[in-house]
């Protein structure tokens, strides 16, 4: 059974994106504190970053970070998260998630600009553009998942339109314990999330607070 | 040495006060949802609610019950919480505290309008109303204290100017994993804190996720 689930990091006041980016630092250096703890296990050493030594942590936030590839059959994005934003208009332009994105399954890049071809990339990442509704684009990546679960990538404002739409069955936020006082937040007008799905909640070794909602009806 | 100190209720999204109040439903539910967990522990039902069966929870949640109560010698409260808006031109209207409030200390009521004489409570509380700036009240309560800590009580606007004037040493939340989705939220223009204060987290057997940011000269 295809699970809908979503994966994300946050501050502890609710912020998913930063506005520190600059032409020198395009990344900024709270995007690196936010993602600090994800960035430093081995999981992610080897399937973001392509570190085969086995460096990286091993604990908690490592557990979250393998069950974020596990099972996994399609993946839903917004144009910011595929860098559509970047080039809006170089039809070549293939997005910045490298030659070899760690998604490996169809990903449909919701889009409301002109259509696009798909872009197959290394490793068996393929990205599909789409202008059609949340569900139209859910019920296609479903049946692409086959069986397997469809993940909504992000950014934080397609995550939350999926979750204000009830479309999605699980939803994990890893909370670093900092304040970033600007950006997008999460939950935004989610008022009652709790009345639908069951929640648990860890602390890791790094400080990361993990909190997991799952539909009542979902494992 | 006197630390000021905060301890407050909060939603995951970050409010601590509730919306859905009505004539005869005064607290609300949100109110007990995001306050469940407190009220449930053995602390809080013997000095709050004045429960000395030995009945509540005896876990990580009555534990920074205890800790509340602990080492506080005077106490800064905003105006509505001591409940001046209800009946803002009755003289003689004591708050809503009870005739026996569970402070057991000085509480200096932050307040605009008319001086009004202090109030002297069973149990060794006594609300004095001040309309000074934070840092005079603050150094009036710290006196008072003598070398016990001084709590900023709340509302919720009242604990964010402290925050922001860089005058507290302690700030603990409990975090009810709840998504109130409106509301007043405490980390609005609070970015930073943790560049300086320490932080840890552990979750109760509640679900309750307790997070307290210490102020790195401070215990």
């Amino acid at each position: 059974m295809t699970n809908v689930r979503i994966d994300l990091m946050l501050s502890l006041d609710g912020y998913g994106t930063t506005t520190d980016q600059t032409p020198d630092d395009p990344f900024g250096q709270d995007w690196g504190r936010l993602t600090e703890s994800y960035v430093a296990t081995r999981t992610m050493q080897q399937r973001v970053f392509g570190n085969n030594t086995g460096a990286g942590t091993t604990g908690v936030d490592d557990a979250y970070a393998a069950a974020y590839f596990e099972g996994v059959g399609a993946e839903i994005m917004g144009a910011g998260m595929f860098g559509l934003h970047t080039y809006p208009n170089d039809p070549d332009w293939r997005g910045w998630w490298g030659d070899e994105p760690p998604f490996r399954t169809p990903v449909y890049v919701l889009t409301h600009t002109a259509p696009r071809a798909p872009i197959s990339m290394n490793g068996g990442t393929t990205f599909h553009f789409r202008s059609a509704g949340l569900e139209d684009v859910l019920a296609e990546a479903t049946a692409a998942a086959s069986d397997q679960d469809v993940r909504i990538g992000g950014g934080i404002s397609t995550a939350r339109s999926f979750l204000q739409a009830g479309l999605v069955d699980r939803v994990h936020v890893a909370i670093a314990p900092i304040l970033l006082g600007r950006g997008e937040r999460l939950w935004d007008d989610l008022r009652g999330v709790e009345l639908t799905h069951s929640v648990t909640s860890e602390v890791a070794e790094s400080g990361t607070i993990h909190v997991t909602f799952s539909r009542a009806s979902t494992q």
